[in-house]
């Protein structure tokens, strides 16, 4: 099984960026590709993730997976993203059980997408 | 090209709902599958899209497009989802141009997810 975590790199959380220093999202994905990636996943930035109010956000998503996006996250949250896009990863349909899901997942969630008919 | 347009039936909308009566998304619904469906556009219920807190809560996927779900919608916002439908339905990878999208596409998407990679 396998999964692509996105990172939005742009995301300001709505904070003014000091010059010389990155945005929050680019911070928040140099932390993740600085840690131990889980087997199966993939990360990759992306542009935007259209939930600038409540960055920074992540979104995971793998094939026949329903797809989630989380908000309010930082660099402290690394390896909870990390042990949630874990689960996930192993998880057949992108729902992996309440209890198995780290606190942030549970309480961020913005929203979740069904998998892609086929 | 072509899009599924899920629609949360589940939706309370944070609010009580009067015995005999149906949550706000079932309302949304029923009101959605009652209009005339665009060309290219497939309506369908889902259980819960995780935006409980912003719904009445609907999503837009097609293969190969980008994932969008929008929030706080109602009965009275069907011909507004359905034009936004039509042109998602139409577009080659979800992003149809910002003055195409009517209002509440533009003012109340929750988050969007790249498509799934190939």
């Amino acid at each position: 099984m396998a999964a692509t975590l996105y990172v939005c790199a742009t995301c300001k959380a709505d904070q003014i960026v000091p010059e010389g220093s990155q945005p929050l999202g680019a911070q928040l994905l140099g932390a993740l590709l600085a840690a131990e990636c889980p087997a199966g996943v993939t990360i990759r930035p992306v542009e935007c993730l259209s939930a600038c109010s409540q960055g920074c956000s992540i979104a995971l998503q793998g094939a026949g997976k329903w797809g989630y996006v989380y908000g309010r996250l930082g660099p402290a949250d690394v390896p909870d993203i990390l042990a949630g896009a874990a689960a996930y990863a192993e998880s057949a349909d992108g729902i992996v059980p309440w209890r198995q899901r780290p606190v942030i997942f549970r309480k961020q969630s913005l929203a979740r997408i069904p998998p892609l008919e086929s």
